[in-house]
């Protein structure tokens, strides 16, 4: 059946009627004042995601771009960049701040653990000169499924002196962060996660002491250059020409946004995935993140059941549900399939995707109580 | 009337209904092999549109990110660049060399003229140590509505031995520009011009000596890095996350171009903007681009008489017809409006373009033979 097919993957994900409507308008012009008008409200409902009072920029771009475009406005050749990396993500922030000429430590955990506390206070303890300026951190890491504390991390980053520089891609618009609160320097973030529009529009928002590093940055990027982009957010414009039509989609969803309220989605993202790793523990199966503590709301990885591959099981959704299911990635490649559940979701979804996951084990010779995981999500 | 607009500015253009409506389709995973699909045939597509053998990558940016990723794949700190400069859009090409450390040398030319093929021999017979190794330009100067002859400029640079940077922002889908026949060593465009869908995507395509130059750049741009892309191409992938919904747009707007053929959407806009010209004249209203030859077929810049005001010319197209007509940029502000003739633009669109201007000019009380304009553009 055609046009069935339902996204549980890590992103692009699900997208309202009203938002792909929206961006199917016919675009005007990008400097005219019908489309600063709209600008206008977006970067106020931007501040509102964000939970801060800095300025938030919108980049054509996806969150890579956003990345770049927080690296790429601060570090010189030689400045020293401290990555703390749990998955791909976290090991994309060392290879950009490499790409710029950064050097790079590293501070690693094992796939699907988390960066402690502890850790990072031995490690920063150990830079007794504070030659680290910036460190990189990831809030939910989409390969893995595991989430830092950003919060814990960013206040021992702040005692030591440096700023820091946090992925927000897969967390903003699902789960709890509070920009100014939590004292993050750098957030950035992606449109096809939590936003639920498609993917090409990034977000960034830095705080004072990240600027007074960016002054002295010598050959900021132009694309992506925050002083241009400043300037353009004071005037309710965009430096240069932006995807508007994916404006006029995130115009819509910041509506939809606002209507239900920073709490309740937060708390639904919570509710859906507690949900999700309650069933798949009542099925026997093993959570890659074992600590519910530890554990994003918006991704979560499985193990597949002993003789049944990870292949086999997304095949299972693909071909008798349309449901799409991530695989792992690198090294977790057919090690781990990864659902993801954030954006536009509902706990319909969460019974959908539960019940699925039992027809395609049942269906592959997996032996469990049938019923058994459905049960968890509908008590 | 809500709904009836009509862009005749420089970008976004008009867009086909069929591509609105691609638009609007739910996204689908971009690591899918229906997208690879999808790509498999934009790849191929690009190639024929660009006139090259060169791979052509796909950034989710602005065109001027494109222009980015030209320079920041080739440049070293220190490195000679001569930037042609005719308007906004080659002072670009001078900003983004300098943002990457670049020694720039300009070569200017009058606002509404053109780098003649003599003052670009002379200027880089003067570099006798051949220390100049990158030259950018423009083809439609969207600033001004001039258009260099990049045919004859690429081969002085050839000659010369630097390699040629070519913005083809506003003329690739719209005027002839031959990638491999011409010898330009990079070529870069943007998706809401010639091709007919909404901003966001950009274009980039290098030659062999271009790509020799890219593997002495130290610090490349990792979001735009063209290793990274043409890895991607050759799997029929992108490198980070696309903007898949323009990515059906444009599967879809190639689709349409292909049918017209390249000599029918060349002489489609030539036919359009000389008639525009013609009329223009007909009318006794100055061009700023005097010489035919020198005109963009993409954007035609128009002196207002004397005693009426750009503003006042503007607001009468807005008011009166709902068609958006661009001003000058910067020092030409208030001096010119310019009116946009490129992707989804026919000639029926000339008449009404050529019949409201009239009916602006005769309201604004501008003393001229009424129909003298449209007689030209229906003859």
């Amino acid at each position: 059946m055609q046009d069935k097919t339902f996204l549980m993957i890590p992103g692009p994900t699900p997208v309202p009627e009203s938002i792909l409507l929206a961006m199917a308008k016919h675009p005007i012009g990008h400097r005219s004042s019908e489309f600063s008008n709209i600008l206008k409200e977006v970067y106020a409902d931007l501040k509102w995601l964000f939970q801060t009072k800095n300025d938030v920029f919108i980049f054509t771009a996806s969150g890579t771009g956003a990345m770049e475009a927080a690296l790429a406005n601060l570090v010189n050749q030689g400045d020293k960049v401290l990555s703390l990396i749990i998955g791909n993500f976290g090991a994309r922030w060392a290879n950009i701040a490499q790409s710029r000429g950064a050097v790079v430590e590293k501070l690693e955990t094992e796939l699907g653990e988390v960066i402690t506390p502890e850790d990072l206070k031995e490690k920063l303890a150990q830079d007794a000169k504070k030659e680290i300026k910036i460190v990189t951190l990831t809030h939910s890491e989409t390969s893995t499924g595991a989430k830092n504390d950003v919060k814990a991390l960013c206040k021992i980053i702040k005692d030591h002196g440096a700023i820091s520089v946090v992925d927000g891609v897969t967390s903003v618009g699902a789960m709890e962060i509070k920009m100014d609160e939590w004292g993050i320097d750098v957030l950035v973030s992606g449109s096809q996660k939590g936003f639920m529009i498609p993917p090409g529009l990034a977000f960034l928002a830095a705080s004072k002491k990240a600027w007074e590093i960016h002054e002295k940055c010598l050959y900021p990027s132009f694309y992506f250059d925050w002083k241009a982009h400043k300037k353009a957010f004071l005037e309710d414009t965009t430096p240069w020409t932006p995807a508007v039509n994916l404006v006029f989609a995130l115009h819509e969803a910041l509506k939809i946004m606002k209507k239900e309220g920073l709490e309740n989605i937060f708390a639904r993202h919570k509710k859906i995935a507690l949900g999700l790793r309650k069933a798949i523990r009542a099925l026997g199966l093993e959570l890659f993140v074992k600590d519910d503590e530890n554990a994003s709301y918006a991704i979560t990885s499985i193990l597949p059941p002993k003789g049944i591959s990870v292949p086999d099981i997304r095949n299972g959704f693909k071909n008798d549900f349309d449901i799409v299911v991530a695989n792992g990635q690198n090294q977790l490649k057919d090690k781990i399939f990864r659902m993801g559940t954030l954006g536009f979701i509902s706990e319909r979804d969460l019974i959908t995707a539960v019940g699925s996951l039992e027809a395609v084990l049942l269906k592959l010779g997996y032996e469990f109580e049938i019923g058994s995981g459905v049960k968890q999500v509908i008590n």
